[in-house]
This record gives C-alpha cells, sequence and structure tokens, in this order.
C-alpha cells in the first residue's frame, strides 16, 4: 500500500512525530510524508502516533493507494527532499 | 482528476497562497488542499502559485489520482475542516 501522510501538530510535540514517522515513511516536505508501507506497519504508526498527539489539538491524514502508480506526483518550485539529503 | 496539494511557503506569502488554493480545492489541514479539477483548471492554478512563490525558498506538491475512489482518507485525531466550516 502506498500513502501520503499530513500532519499538523504543535510545535512541542512536532519532533517526536518527525522521528516517528521518519521510521516509517520517506520525508518529502515540512510535515509532509509518502511512502510504500505494509496494513500492519501502518496500524502500528498509527497506534504510536496516538500515542504522541493530542487528539483535540493534533490532527494526521492519511491518503491511502493500493498501487502507488495510481498517484502522479508534481513538485513546484523547490524539492525539500533534495536538500534534505544534503544535511 | 482528483489531486491532493501540499504546500511549505514562506509565511509573508501564505496567505496569497492559501486564497489562491481555496479558489480551486478544498482546505483540510494547515497547508494541506484536496479535491476534484480538470487538467486545465489545474494548470491554470500551477501558472498562479508560480508567481507567488519564491521557487527556490518555496515548495508545492501535488499528487494526482485520476479517480478519488482510488484514494482513501483516514484522519487520526482532530478533523480541522470541520473547525474550519463552524469558524
Amino acid at each position: 500500500m502506498y500513502v501520503i501522510l499530513v500532519y499538523d501538530i504543535k510545535e512541542k510535540r512536532v519532533v517526536k512525530m518527525l522521528k516517528l514517522c521518519r521510521q516509517y515513511l520517506n520525508w518529502i516536505q515540512n510535515s509532509v510524508f509518502e511512502g510504500e508501507i505494509s496494513e500492519v506497519k501502518l496500524k502500528e504508526l498509527i497506534v504510536k502516533a496516538n500515542a504522541i498527539i493530542k487528539t483535540e489539538e493534533d490532527s494526521i491524514i492519511i491518503f491511502k493507494s493500493r498501487q502507488e502508480k495510481w498517484l502522479e506526483k508534481q513538485v513546484v518550485g523547490m524539492e525539500r527532499n533534495n536538500l534534505d539529503n544534503l544535511l
């Protein structure tokens, strides 16, 4: 399964969330991740994310696509991912 | 065509970008939009976005799916969209 994960998390919890998501997905922009992940691993990620977030303040949206080829990606402006690889 | 648009824009240009994206798509989280849009309208949006952003500082990623049903959405935590509707 291919997923796009975007989060909107209060600053004090962002670092934890970033570290968690990076264990499962590729970071592609500020608060956006993507990657191939199994149903089981995604559930694991969600359980761990739920332990970090405050449900009344934070939000995570996950878009799931059964196949990566069903999604075409276009980048306008800078590719943060490239920058990330350099750091 | 169904798209998810995420941007990472320097603060001084964010309001312009938010207003632009809202003309074409639905705002679902901080810097995330989604919606059904034609190829022509999307091109129009990208042209206008390019006029707002600084390509060396800002980044927009657009995920395109030919059909919305190919994407399943899961929200963890708060649904910002609901809050937005209330305001």
